[in-house]
């Protein structure tokens, strides 16, 4: 528990994802596989609201994003979000759009690392939580579409336009935003959208084996590797590098930085307390 | 026609360039086959001028970007440019320079999307112009080289070292930028320089069908993922999401928007207006 | 020599790298080869001081950085490094990680391009001194490790957040940086990383004769191409085609320019001034 709490109380139930915390790992599921994880307006309040609690927990050292079944998720669904947002007015338009990038914003700026397990379809709002993501971790049956463009809005939707020239190039991200058109699993891994390419079935296994070695790892070094890459996006180098110095500076004077230098010199490995 | 049109009127007819333009697709086309389609003064300014038009006209909603004959574009012609800017005074060399850069940006800032078809040489000022475009669709004669450095100038050359390393990543961009080495079509497309690779031959009518595609589609929602994908390389996270959340808001209002609902529900394909 | 030369002295010896200068190549070795290369506190201020007196010298064209023995380097010393610094104050500390970000400044600013000659480990500061080279080249023994999480510490270190996603995109930055585990040549080279893998043993003759073609080629040229792929990475593009122009004016002011035109029209090879 962070010492830097105050009268606000945890959700006590979160009704639109299934949520666990077991060994430092949280895994978010996204469960309504009958509509392959189709998001509601429930579900980005509480992918919102969720990310912002586990942030304010230094016991939260890992995140795995799932989807239940046999897609990751097929973005917003058509009836319970297209529909209604047809009949919204101008300030609820601005609402529903800063929430959903808020989640993105979240997830990017949350103080542990997110690992989204993806097999079949992530498509929508569903490639792009995928995209904002640390760690893609995918089996060959993925496919990911930014569909945007098919159902006549922006293909910037979330952050994609910003976040997906930086991970796969302009020339590519181009493609995939304005035609949204699918990218199968080999093309992913080639242009850098997969972090990690598995079996078939097998994404959610790795995915939780990734995220035991980062919740047992360093956690700190981890949260401020994750900092600087995405801050740095958006500084000049020397900046950067004055931002590394200081960063560096801080971390060694922590138990993790002295516990490494004791675990080489008795030739053990290291026991990471994460601060 | 836009409303937003004073007293200019149109250029009667290009000297340089030739211009089709038929079903929503501007064809410009540089055809000066027996010179590799080398770039002249006037060339450029038509460029310049001839973007500047058309991005006031509603009624162009793709470009397609072709060279006449075996190659796309030999780039700034040794005799009537080098030549020439030998002779010139530093406001002069400013003020070409500055028109050839011009013509990268009105290329990055028109409301529809640019595809470059491109068979044999792209060199120079040509590999820069297919690299501003959206879309470079190219055969495997296809071969660019950023050759600025052999002729004793800077590799960048018209936004070439703002654009390459965002397009390639910054290792490969030194490499082509410094060296002026050509990269031929099989590389090209695996470092993400070329967008789509067709069968030899196929450029140019791989070029006019995407462009046919994407004229018939939702051209607002193609004309704003452009613009986000411009700007946003040039802004912060937190600004990109909330420019996407307030872009999205604006096009749930408009007419595409609802068509792709109206179409879903009757079970039939979009007609899309690009309102 | 440079006009620009005030009271200060060259280091008349430099007891921490062995360094060369001929026919304008510097080759600046780390030569503790019994223990990979490892960086001393002497090692690091020897680098940053020489570069800093190389951009100086208007003799200096290109730089290799290489590696004495079976490894180009293994980052920073255990002993002589971590051990040190875990006794360290704040001052101190900051001191260190900012001393070790200015020579990755130095690679990224001085006014020639640097090679990095890459055989076996590159690992820790080591690796980020190859990231921050205009080039890699590397054998096939070559591997990759951005370590630091391992040893307790942000990724972030010397700039590596700032420059390794700009190299080879964010997903993969995040993991290698976040995981620390290392990268083969194949898979350095498939992601970018690599500039030119060569024949087993040939990093450092290829390096060799890659930074003899630069040296003898249009220095100028070179150095602004350099000076504008690391400005252009802060800059907007609308400043970048205005920086390109400026700068392109000014080279055609040049020697190497007015050289290229007449060789061309003679048709004979250029020769390069550098000026």
């Amino acid at each position: 528990m962070s010492p830097f709490t105050g009268s606000a109380v945890r959700t006590p139930s979160w009704q639109h994802l299934r949520v666990d915390l077991t060994d430092g790992v949280a895994t978010v599921t996204l469960a309504r596989p009958e509509k392959l994880n189709a998001l509601t307006f429930g579900a980005y309040a509480d992918l919102r609201d969720l990310l912002a609690e586990l942030s304010r927990e230094r016991s939260v050292r890992a995140l795995v994003l799932a989807g239940e079944g046999r897609g990751f998720c097929s973005g917003g669904d058509v009836d319970e979000i297209i529909g209604a947002t047809l009949g919204m007015d101008t300030a609820q338009l601005l609402d529903f759009n800063r929430m959903t990038g808020q989640v993105v914003r979240a997830i990017r700026e949350c103080p542990f690392p997110v690992i989204a397990a993806v097999q079949g379809v992530a498509a929508g709002a569903g490639a792009v939580l995928a995209l904002a993501a640390d760690f893609r971790v995918a089996d060959p049956t993925a496919r990911f579409a930014f569909l945007f463009t098919r159902v006549g809005l922006s293909g910037g939707d979330m952050g994609a336009a910003y976040l997906l020239p930086r991970v796969v190039g302009l020339g590519h991200a181009t493609r995939l935003l304005m035609l949204g058109d699918p990218v199968r699993a080999p093309e992913a891994e080639r242009i850098g959208l997969i972090s990690e390419l598995t079996e078939e079935g097998q994404a959610d296994e790795t995915a939780r084996q990734l995220a035991h070695r980062l919740a047992t790892g360093p956690a700190l070094a981890y949260a401020q590797t994750k900092a600087l890459l995405t801050s740095e996006l958006d500084m000049p180098l020397a900046a950067s590098v004055e931002l590394d110095a200081s960063t560096q500076a801080l971390l060694m004077t922590g138990e993790d930085y002295a516990e490494f230098h004791a675990a080489f010199t008795e030739k053990r490995p290291p026991k990471w307390s994460g601060r």
